[in-house]
């Protein structure tokens, strides 16, 4: 392969040079867009809401027609017909054009009028949900919930997917190229088995971490700057990226280096202040990682949401729910956030940030749990797109997973299958990204392990660098040179699997439960 | 003339509807660069400065493809042939169909190698003005501002002027629709008569106010809260848009119901603060008031930066000068500023913010003595674009208008004729907009005094919703309905003269002065 980082087109063949520039300039509007809707969630006033929307339907579809127009698939033709951009098929050249190929191909096969419907729909059926939710009333929902599973199968259909899949794959492919459901399912059941039974085992013992660091109240001014200067020591540049506030943290901007990332922040939870910042960082240490010289480019975007969920999983969980991060932090903690932790021993500190307790809500669940909520969605929606399941029987199914896998029973559907706004906005295919962004996150810490076997001793002496340095290396130059299987190979030297996860789980709960 | 509001078009005639449907298109794009424009000076990390650039230049273009569209012209054309649509010209359809043609004529009567050449001298003679200027070396920046005036020159050509007009009228039309040299001399005239009368008078006097005001130190949280509570008193809606801080104060945004004005802090100038503030918050009503049926299209649209600097000097000068609005924020400062302004007696605060003080930069220039750098200008500008003035003479011309109208001797070229950005960004006919707007401002607002004379009685209560109601009614819900003219006499029933603002200054300055 081709090492050499070439600039995006400088002195390549003017074809190239012809497509990159229409590629630039749809991503030019498509990063404006992104600045819009950060300033939504963060800045904007409530009497900008309807016009803004407005605004970001017309970027949304000046990018789409830059993206699909005529020309566009013209240069894209000429590009494959020169043999010297594509015959290295790992450089920069080769695989801007190859990635360029597959989104005009997916953005270009929907008829125009299964997108309109998809926009409407999605729209609908989100105002129908949340009202629905609000008295946990499935019934008011169904019908809704009935016309996205219809229309997300023929989207499938249109989409199509390899041969031997089946109708989800097609579909995850706009979040997770390349990944099917028949790969997800060999990655997830011996996930599951696991799991189980280390939740068994630490919801059986008498041994409990402490609460305490998840009830004390810290002004938040004081959270404010304590989280801050975490994501500064990880590495995160204020010059090149902002965090701000909002009411469901994210990361977003519009290139790597104007990187703007959101946390919020609660009186008496400094421990969520701190696990949306950390998981935030992930996600904006990864966005300032990319290279430059690709801005607007495939080779200079994130691979899959598998991939962007394992940076962010890395920091928030390998790193800030880690022993060695709590040595370097916990005395660090009491010296920014004052009397109001003076009482917190470190023990408190680091078992309470990792209490497992099986529970119904996805988005309030620890580390371990997680991930039995992502693969029951998994199981469902699979089911629901092959025809195995009805949406009249999705309430039972998923109340049944439950019982199954976290041992609860759930009340009513707004705890059940209600709570998540996913299905509702057409994202089916979606889930599994978050479960395998731990996977990933797991087996790339591990191999970051086994080459920096201190990597430890450093974050206890807050030394975060070797492992930014690692990830920079590895993970983010590549932009989307690999795809995400592809990348774990070459990083790691094997195919995704659940062990490494297994193992980083077993090994930090048990000796907190005692078991 | 119709006063009904009729929305944008959807009872109208189907060409107007599709007319005013592309307008909108292109007033979303534009209004989205103008979130990312307020982005850029507010909040922006430093890293993000070259592709912001790209951003916005994009952005540009495509708001400019949308407006001179041949299809945007074929629907002007279209609607101008219906006689219903224009048979009332001052009804909103007709209102919009006539601004509409003008802003797609200006907008395609330039050729595109003009456009662009203008774009790059902009560039290299901003650049070379703000190094030349450094070391006050007109003679570094003579032949960029050589090129300006012939670029001008020759832009002014393609656009025209009116029968018996000038180059400099083809200009200022960018800036003021309508305005031409002529008119602005014949106000100008009289003005700097009474002016030079007034400020030999002012400065003859040995009674000065006193300069404390001026002087003391305010922690910037407190003046922060301060100026935000006197903008909330004038009635800025702060759920239709936000005051944040910026290195030069500008008001900006989106539409009427996202209104972005900002403001700046210097700890020993709390009277800057407040000047910018007000000035901003005059700006920030005038969008808000502009109305939300409207949006998108010239009859949601302000008339002129004229009639725009009225608002912002009405609420910065005949507002938050007056000795009534000092009875009423006097008390209110000392409770909110605190210790920092206890020795500081009514006198010293409503005699600090109107101190009068000839000086070389027109950006520090008091009410009095601003609009004499105004006029300067614009007899400058004025001989330079119609060949009366070569640039070698500039330095000198400049010199000798400050020694004769201001009575200063100016030291170099850095603090006279290189002070101000403008012409160096090819920005001429722009300057006298300023002083028209403090000419509008007064003639407005003692229309305003003589419908509501126990306005200054209101002030004193804090009661300033009759004077913005006031300004809704007789100014901003009109959009675009008048020229600014125009505007002038149907509000005040006489045509812009100067008598207004020469009475304004003469009534609160002499006494300020004991003469």
């Amino acid at each position: 392969m081709s090492t050499t980082a070439t600039a995006k087109g400088t002195a390549a063949h003017p074809a190239y040079q012809a497509l990159i520039k229409r590629i630039e300039e749809a991503n030019l509007i498509r990063s404006s867009a992104g600045v819009l809707g950060w300033d939504q969630e963060t800045m904007m006033p409530s009497g900008g809401v309807v016009f803004r929307g407005k605004q970001l339907a017309i970027l949304s579809r000046l990018a789409h027609e830059a993206l699909t127009a005529e020309a566009t698939g013209e240069a894209i033709a000429a590009c494959e017909s020169v043999p010297e951009l594509t015959s290295d098929p790992l450089s920069p050249e080769a695989v801007n054009i190859r990635e360029i190929r597959r989104s005009y191909d997916r953005a270009t096969c929907l008829p125009a009028s299964l997108v309109e419907e998809e926009a409407a729909l999605s729209s609908s059926a989100m105002h129908i949900w949340a009202e629905a939710r609000k008295s946990a009333d499935f019934a008011a929902f169904k019908p809704e919930l009935a016309k996205v599973v219809d229309l997300m199968k023929r989207k499938a259909d249109c989409y199509g997917w390899a041969e031997g899949g089946e109708p989800w794959d097609g579909l995850a492919e706009d979040y997770e190229p390349g990944c099917t459901a028949a790969e997800v399912e060999a990655v997830f059941t011996p996930l599951r088995k696991e799991l189980q039974t280390l939740l068994d085992a630490l919801m059986g013992s008498s041994t409990r971490p402490s609460n305490a660091f998840n009830e004390v109240k810290v002004p938040i001014e004081r959270q404010k700057a304590f989280v801050r200067e975490v994501a500064s020591s990880f590495g995160f540049d204020f010059e090149r990226g902002r965090l701000d506030e909002s009411t469901h943290p994210f990361c977003g901007g519009s290139h790597c280096n104007d990187v703007r990332m959101t946390t919020r922040f609660h009186e008496n939870n400094v421990n969520d202040a701190l696990g949306s910042t950390t998981h935030e960082t992930g996600h904006g240490l990864y966005e300032q990682g990319l290279l430059e010289q690709f801005i607007g480019t495939p080779m200079g975007d994130s691979v899959s949401l598998g991939i962007h969920e394992s940076q962010s999983r890395m920091w928030e969980n390998q790193v800030s729910r880690s022993e060695s991060f709590w040595k370097w932090c916990y005395p660090r903690m009491k010296d920014m956030l004052g009397d109001c932790v003076s009482s917190l021993s470190f023990d408190d500190v680091y078992g309470g940030a990792n209490i497992v307790k099986p529970d119904f809500i996805r988005v309030e669940a620890d580390e371990a749990t997680y991930n039995m909520h992502i693969m029951i969605r998994f199981e469902l929606e699979r089911a629901l797109m092959k025809g195995d399941l009805s949406v009249d029987d999705l309430p039972d199914a998923w109340n049944a997973k439950y019982r199954e896998y976290l041992g609860i029973e759930v009340p009513d559907d707004a705890k059940g299958c209600m709570q998540d706004v996913h299905w509702s906005m057409c994202a089916m295919g979606y889930f599994p990204t978050y479960t395998l962004g731990n996977l990933y996150c797991a087996q790339f810490f591990e191999k970051a392990m086994s080459d920096m076997p201190d990597l430890h001793d450093q974050f206890e002496q807050g030394e975060f660098s070797g492992l930014l340095n690692w990830l920079r290396t590895h993970i983010h130059h590549h932009g989307q040179r690999y795809r995400a299987a592809e990348l774990c190979e070459h990083v790691t030297g094997r195919p995704l699997d659940s062990t490494a996860l297994v193992k980083h789980l077993n090994d930090k709960l048990r000796p907190l439960y005692g078991v």
